[in-house]
């Protein structure tokens, strides 16, 4: 999503080129392109793909939305599978219209989760649950903390269920370090994400992360907690950003490989 | 704020028809109008006075700066006073230019209070601490929530600190319950303010508050908590709405009474 300006060919040949060895994928570019023919695509290349983003809004109450939400998920497992990924990331969802239950709704993140971990599980698939920013907490996410990822998760197996830290989403939280150690102790942190976080947000809060480094926060404070808990796993980083993707994609490659190594290694 | 297109003339001729007994003020209005002559207008309207907003911007490192924020709070305790209301709210102030440390910049605000409560004090005013959304912590507030304004406020007699509960800035948090009651048990609430999260957030994200009503926030569990908890002060409805702005004044105040009829009481 970075360089979502990027086609997947331009991608695979661009993380070549900058030496990226893993690269985190998006449903919907590679549902264009078709699953198989990106699992070729990337398997060719020597990449390996390091989550599938992303499955979840599993939080309707209305029956046929909710059996909707679940299929959806399976064909998602079922395109990690195809990808050869053990990792699909999920955003739980937000309030149904007229909702405010924050806590119903994350209840109802994990009875889904209670279908959908086997089928996972069976096909070889963890389940990631990303906590995201609170700003998010009504109409796209409502679990906000590293802590009720954490209660979510907790209902079942790590190897079946874990969650993100991404810095972006978790840096404010002044619980983040004791839960990350918690997380690391459970064998639950299925993905790390860096992004930073700048300001003036832009209308609709979704694309102004910060390029690593341009922002409030301390990547490498980040770094040091997630492998203080014993997290050997690919790093992404993850930018939805407007100036980036009207930028050269190659470039910005190039760039946040540079800054990463600048600020969070 | 609610009603900032209204004059400070009209403000007091449209509360006195809608039913209003008390009003919280900010600075800026108040200064140009006179605080003297403000404070005679609506003493003379037999309105009370609330809170006035706001203080704080209490986070620099650097001298100059510090100093030059400790005056600016103390003309406005002083302020407060000639206004004959006994509340100061506080936003603390974001993170200064290339730092990461929320702790830290926390910290110095509570070093910072330790020069300000008395001196409020000895003028019958006291300071509280807002918690503003965590996304706002890194440009406007390094409190994000009510448990970290109450660790800040239990440096000092709660006579002296206490806390603002602000519905739009505490909904999502899944402690708030335990904390509002926190607050009530130490006799910490100095304000309760009422607001709804709508999105898509604006640009910026300062003037997106909804009307009472028209968001996710269940206002009435949270007038419950705040009112279990012993609060019996004034609440006060502050919406930051460019629409709402817009429109004529004496009809917002009014749609405004009455929405808080229907979802607060």
């Amino acid at each position: 999503m970075t360089v979502r300006q990027l086609s997947l060919p331009e991608l695979v040949a661009a993380c070549a080129a900058s030496g990226v060895t893993g690269v985190g994928l998006w449903r919907e570019p590679v549902q264009r392109y078709g699953v198989e023919a990106a699992a070729r695509l990337v398997r060719e290349a020597g990449l390996t793909v390091t989550t599938l983003c992303r499955g979840g809004f599993l939080t309707a109450v209305e029956p046929d939305a909710r059996r909707a939400a679940l299929d959806d998920n399976r064909a998602a497992v079922d395109e990690a599978a195809a990808l050869g990924t053990d990792t699909l990331v999920l955003v739980c969802g937000g309030l149904p219209p007229g909702a405010s239950d924050l806590h119903a709704a994350r209840e109802r993140v994990t009875d889904a989760l209670g279908e959908l971990a086997p089928y996972a599980a069976g096909r070889g698939v963890r389940l990631a649950v990303e906590p995201l920013h609170p700003m998010y907490a009504a109409d796209r996410c409502v679990v906000s903390t590293l802590d009720q990822a954490l209660s979510i998760a907790g209902h079942f197996p790590a190897e079946q269920v874990g969650v993100v830290v991404d810095t972006y989403h978790l840096w404010w939280d002044d619980r983040v370090a004791a839960d990350i150690a918690r997380a690391g102790e459970q064998g639950r942190i299925h993905s790390f994400q860096l992004a930073d976080w700048v300001t003036p947000l832009p209308a609709g809060v979704l694309n102004g992360r910060g390029q690593l480094g341009d922002g409030a926060v301390d990547l490498r404070w980040f770094r040091a907690r997630v492998d203080a808990a014993g997290y050997t796993g690919p790093i992404e980083v993850e930018l939805f950003n407007e100036e980036l993707w009207g930028r050269d994609g190659r470039e910005v490659l190039a760039e946040t490989v540079e800054r990463y190594r600048a600020h969070a290694t």
